[in-house]
């Protein structure tokens, strides 16, 4: 894309009342855009970077067998009535409205209820097991705080995703193939170093949830951290019985904040008690399916990207998620000409290439390309073309070098 | 993917209290599920059907410039009140909520408004402009009835793009090339022979609106047609005057129930007057931006679809938004082998195939791929098997044909 035609301008000034570093970064970048406190939009910047994301989720949950789909915002109050899940004092966070015609209706925070009451319809017999389905969905989340920038907000997509067993067996293979999947998501993101495995409080069903916290000051958690066993424990079931249980001494745990960037929940069957999801066993037998739900938050995930990896100018996106692969900067003071040719190869390759093609004094352009944070930057100019070169300077190294014009492509084949 | 492992059933009956027979067949064929009365979920045969006709209408956004950007469904009542617009008498579709502090929100029903705001950001001079910027983004309406199944809906992804451009001439350039996008995108989703370009009400900056109408008996709206002239005039601005003006004589209109499919609108300083987006233009004057918005709801575009490509069997999709491009279907009483392979063989080729390995008769697999509705049928028997054949039938065609193993990839090529 030419820099020329983003619409899109990298703004100086830190954005007033913006107390959060990703938001400050992404607004001043010009990938979000504040609507209301709490609540984002994504512009073409951000919006690749999002779809980025969300592809490398997709992938993976495809991968394990999961079967996407699109449930609705609206919820009707007779379902979230049956789990005793309708009353504000038991969700504090929701929005609700009415229809026309005055019936009540809520806006999904997240969607247990739905989803069991869909698979109703499609759940009979133990040969339907198990099911996997999973979407993208805008949650929305009367968060009567939110100064985490788009780590939470009151309106953002999330990956849930919701399995259905037939027994404990069934439901502890799959748990264990998501929680795999989730660590690829995490390599495959650049977070993975700094992102644990972490035991946190389990609910009614199960002693234990799996929560992935990527350390950073700027997580709302606690967690103590093994280093040497790859694992970690949430603040709130760090307790002696815990620790034994899990074979960790105190005095080997690193205390750190984390921002909890997924989840992974067994339900049992509190939904399908609460809903009547039952299949027939192989012995004729009426049984509960056993469920599972399995969250990610694309927008969130972003947001802990650009506070693990930012320097003090501006973004350095790990390559797998960034908006374009290489910033081609001309400093050519008649524009066009070789750039534009360089910048047509590049794109006529498949390689995502933002190209600087706009009328700036060189210092300006670089300063901004280091605050958009993609990967490579390719500078053509004068004195590089004398040499029949461009300068290649990758956003997380500090020196440039000189790299022959007909060598450039090559590296990015 | 294999249909064993599909989560969705066939319904043999007729979806109670489901009037519109894109929702009858769709429910019943397993694309979607009804939450409530306007409130459709996607399943994952619909979603994929939904997907490729989002990804259609994104390339050709795209092809004339638009940069794709992700409003919110959350709207602030400040904005929408300087343009007049928060008030349910005018807008009488709205869904409101509120805040945890008690601060009222509004659920977009469209985005005129907050993308106005939005480019007072960005756009500051005539050099800025034009900006094309489009969504894919959940609406939210709160219709009092709802009774054209996925068409007309509660809940709905609408693309909607917005203009913004310097004076007239920008804006008639843009138009005209939307228009001409519109019309190779309803080409591409399989309805362009049935889809006119309509004449219709234009709102206060301008005489007309055109809208892009396909002829179903489903249609809530009333257009007459010249098929002569390929261009036909909305009831709502059907007279003398406009008929003289666009040179259409009363005798060769055909009239016609039809359904607004999608829908371009000069907007001129409507919403730049109420929110003050203005540039600066060549000679230093302070000028107001003119707009204009283009919609097309990719849902109703598939209920459309489905309204005008079905049979007494089920649906007829085109092949462009099929949700798969072959339905492979064994009869073999020995599961897995040849089949198998064939199946891989295709996946492998990237050609999207539905395998119906299930242990059903064929009147039944027969029966359910015609309610489903892909546009090839592969069918693999002992009978074919015999001659190293299988049996290919066209959705679209009454007779099947004997096809050579080794030649069926070609077909798909």
């Amino acid at each position: 894309m030419k820099q020329s035609q983003l619409f899109t301008k990298i703004r100086k000034e830190v954005p007033a009342g913006e107390v959060s570093k990703n938001a400050q970064l992404l607004i001043q970048a010009g990938f979000v855009y504040k609507e209301m406190a709490g609540v984002y939009a994504y512009l073409p910047l951000g919006w690749r970077v999002m779809n980025k994301i969300i592809e490398i989720i997709r992938e993976e949950m495809n991968a394990i067998g999961g079967q996407e789909l699109f449930l609705t915002a609206l919820q009707s109050k007779e379902i979230w009535e049956k789990s005793g899940r309708w009353s504000d004092e038991v969700i504090d966070v929701w929005f609700k409205s009415q229809l026309a015609s005055g019936t009540d209706v809520g806006l999904g925070n997240t969607h247990e209820e739905p989803i069991t009451a869909l698979m109703k319809q499609y759940v009979h017999s133990h040969k339907d097991l198990p099911v996997f389905a999973y979407q993208f969905q805008t949650k929305f989340r009367n968060e009567l705080r939110a100064k985490s920038g788009i780590m939470r907000s009151r309106e953002f997509i999330m990956k849930d995703l919701y399995s259905f067993c037939k027994n404990d067996q069934q439901h502890e293979k799959f748990y264990e193939e998501c929680k795999q999947a989730y660590t690829r998501i995490f390599e495959r993101l650049g977070i993975g170093d700094k992102t644990f495995v972490t035991f946190a409080s389990g609910g009614s069903f199960s002693k234990y949830s799996h929560e992935f916290q990527a350390l950073s000051d700027a997580g709302e958690d606690i967690i103590y951290l093994s280093r040497d066993k790859n694992i970690a424990v949430n603040e709130e079931v760090y307790n002696d019985e815990v620790l034994a249980e899990l074979n960790l001494k105190k005095q080997d745990l690193e205390q750190h904040k984390a921002i909890e960037v997924g989840n992974i929940f067994s339900l049992g069957t509190k939904f399908s008690d609460a809903l009547d999801l039952t299949y027939i066993d192989e012995s004729g037998e009426k049984q509960k399916v056993i469920m599972g739900s399995y969250g990610i938050g694309p927008g969130r995930a972003m947001g802990t990207i650009v506070e693990l990896c930012h320097d003090e100018h501006g973004i350095v996106w790990p390559e797998s998620v960034a908006p374009f692969r290489v910033h081609l900067i001309s400093l050519l003071k008649e524009g066009g000409g070789v750039a534009d040719q360089m910048y047509k190869k590049l794109t006529d390759m498949g390689v995502e290439t933002l190209y600087d093609d706009r009328d700036e004094r060189a210092g300006v352009k670089f300063a901004q390309a280091d605050m958009i944070g993609i990967p490579y930057r390719v500078v053509i100019s004068e004195k590089t073309l004398e040499k029949n070169a461009v300068e290649v300077k990758k956003r997380n190294e500090s020196e440039a070098r000189l790299v022959l014009q007909e060598e450039l492509y090559s590296l990015f084949v």
